[in-house]
C-alpha cells in the first residue's frame, strides 16, 4: 500500500515542494509514496515548479483508510479533514508541536530550522540517497521562500548550509537573485481577487478553544496594497463571521523594511496590546521587525489566549 | 538556563539510561543539560545502573518555568504535572504520537523502533559524538530490556544493529547472556510489596476520555507469581476505584513461554472481548504472543474505545 505525502491545508512551496521531494526519498528507499496536496499552488509554487520541470503532486482531499505521511505541521486544522481514519506514518516539520495524535508508532524528524525542506535534507543525508538536481532546485526555492531569503528571524545555520549545498547540486550560481525573482511573483498581487489574496497563506490555529485565521501576504513593497486595503479588511472580516473565528489576523509583509502591518478584526479590541504590546488603531498596527507569522506571530498570541 | 532531560513517569530503564546517554550528548555538543527522573529506579534499572558504575538521575519533580528534553513518550499523562507551564524544547521517542503540544518549535527525533536509546544512538551519530562505554553499556541495556533481548514485536533491526555497536563499543561480548541476568533481577519478586510490583512498570492512557492503566510484569516464569496472584488481582481492583479509572490491566508477561497473562478490572465486562477476541474469565485471560503493551496491547484497546 502506497502512503500518500501531503503538506498542509492552502499549500505552500514548503508543502508542495518538500512533498514531492519526500515522495521522492521514500521511493529511492524501497517504501513506495505519492505526493499529495490539499490545494492549488500558489503563484510562487507554480513558479518553482516551472522553473525546475515538475508538474503539481495530486490533488486529493480523503485519505481514509490511507497510509499519510505528514509535511510542515502537525496540527489537525490543517490536516486533511479524515485524517482520523487514516494511519499518520510520519511527520516531518518544523513547527510547534500541534494536536495530531496517533495510535500506532511512527516516525517524526522535527526541527527547529526555518523549513521543513531543510528537515527532508537531513533525512537524504540519514539516508544516504543522491539528491535529483531539479528536486534540489525546489527544495532550495522553498527554503529561500520559508526563509525570507535568510532574512526572518527563523533562519538557522542549518538553513543556510542547506541553501548552499542544494545551489551546488541544482547547478545555481545566485541563489540570492532566483529568491528575489521568487518574492517578485509573490508581490503580484494586482488582478488577483481579494479572497485570493486573503487565503494564499492563511492558517486556521485552535488557541485554548478559539479558532484564530491568520493570513500572511508577504511583499518586496507595502504600496502594492494600497489599492486593495480596504476591500481586504471588508473580506478578513466577512471570513470571521463565515467561519466563527474568534479572530482573523491578515500580516502583510514588507521583506525590505523587515516588518508587517497586521490587519486585524477580533472579538478582542485588546487583543494586539496584551500579545504584541502595541494597540490596534482602526483595524491596523505596525509590527516591526516582524516576518514570521511562526516565531513572531503565533507564540504570544497563544500566551495572550493562555 | 541548562534543560532537564526527563523521561516518563515510574521510570523504565529506556526512560533513566535514556536520561543519561541524551544529557551527556547535549552537553557535549555545547547545550547545558541534566539528567532527572520522575521516580524511583526499578530493581532492574538499578542493576544496569550499578553494573555500568553509574548514580541514578536527578530526582525532580516540578519544571515550571524550566526547559525540558521530553525522553520515551509524547503523553501528557506520564509527563511532569506542570509540564504546561515549562518549555519542551524536544522529544526523543519510539511510541504513538501523544497528547503532548507546545506552543514554540521544537525538535523531535521519534522513530518506530524498540526503544528511544535505538534513536539516542542516531542522534549521537548525527553529531559524530563518540559515545563513552560505560554510556554504550547502559543504552544497550535500555534496549535488551525494551526488546525482550530481541524477542518483542516491537524489535527492528535498527535495534539489533544498535545493540550490537553498543556491546562492542562497551566490550560486552556475550551481551544476551547480560540481558538475562538482567531478566532474572526483573523475574525477582518475592518480598516486594504488591503495590509495588503492580507500579513498577504502569502507565496510564486517556483512550477516548477514559482513563486506563496499564500494568506490565516481565519474568522468565510465571509461577513467580503463583503465591501473590490473588493480592495482585484485589490491587489492581484498588488501584482502579483510587484513581477513578475506567480499567486497570496489569500484563503477566512470560519472556520464556511469549505470552501474557492478563489481570482485567473493568468498568466494560467486554473488553478484552471487543480489544483481543478473547473474553475474560474470573478476571484473567491469557494472550499467546502477546509481550508488548506498545504494538499488542494498547493499538487494539484504543480501536475498542473508538
Amino acid at each position: 500500500m502506497p502512503m500518500y505525502v501531503v503538506g498542509h491545508k492552502i499549500p505552500d512551496s514548503d508543502s508542495i515542494c518538500g512533498a514531492i521531494a519526500l515522495a521522492y526519498l521514500k521511493n529511492q528507499i524501497g517504501e513506495e509514496a505519492i505526493a499529495a496536496r490539499l490545494g492549488e499552488p500558489s503563484p510562487e509554487t507554480a513558479f518553482i515548479l516551472e522553473r525546475f520541470g515538475f508538474e503539481a503532486p495530486l490533488y486529493k482531499e480523503h485519505y481514509a483508510g490511507e497510509q499519510v505521511y505528514i509535511v510542515d505541521h502537525s496540527e489537525l486544522t490543517q490536516a486533511p479533514d479524515d485524517i482520523a481514519e487514516a494511519t499518520i506514518v510520519g511527520i516531518v516539520d518544523h513547527h510547534k508541536l500541534g494536536d495530531l495524535t496517533t495510535s500506532t508508532p511512527l516516525e517524526c524528524w522535527i526541527r527547529p530550522v526555518g523549513c521543513s525542506n531543510t528537515v527532508i535534507k537531513m533525512m537524504y543525508d540519514f539516508y544516504n540517497v543522491e539528491i535529483p538536481k531539479n528536486i534540489a532546485g525546489i527544495m532550495m526555492c522553498a527554503i529561500l521562500s520559508d526563509t525570507v531569503i535568510f532574512k526572518s528571524p527563523t533562519c538557522t545555520t542549518a538553513d543556510i548550509k542547506c541553501v548552499e549545498a542544494l545551489a551546488e547540486i541544482a547547478g545555481i550560481e545566485d541563489y540570492k537573485a532566483l529568491g528575489m525573482e521568487m518574492f517578485k511573483v509573490k508581490s503580484a498581487v494586482e488582478g488577483t481577487p481579494v479572497r485570493d489574496l486573503v487565503m494564499r497563506d492563511f492558517k486556521d490555529f485552535n488557541m485554548n478553544g478559539n479558532l484564530v485565521g491568520i493570513g500572511q501576504l508577504e511583499v518586496i513593497d507595502l504600496s502594492v496594497f494600497d489599492q486593495v486595503k480596504a476591500e481586504l479588511e471588508a473580506d478578513i472580516a466577512a471570513l470571521k463571521a463565515e467561519g466563527n473565528r474568534h479572530s482573523v489576523l491578515l500580516l502583510l509583509t514588507d521583506i525590505m523594511k523587515e516588518g508587517s502591518e497586521m490587519l486585524v478584526v477580533s472579538d478582542d479590541a485588546d487583543l494586539t496590546e496584551r500579545a504584541y504590546g502595541k494597540a490596534t488603531e482602526n483595524g491596523r498596527v505596525w509590527l516591526d521587525g516582524v516576518l514570521s507569522r511562526k516565531k513572531q506571530v503565533v507564540p504570544p498570541l497563544q500566551e495572550a489566549f493562555a
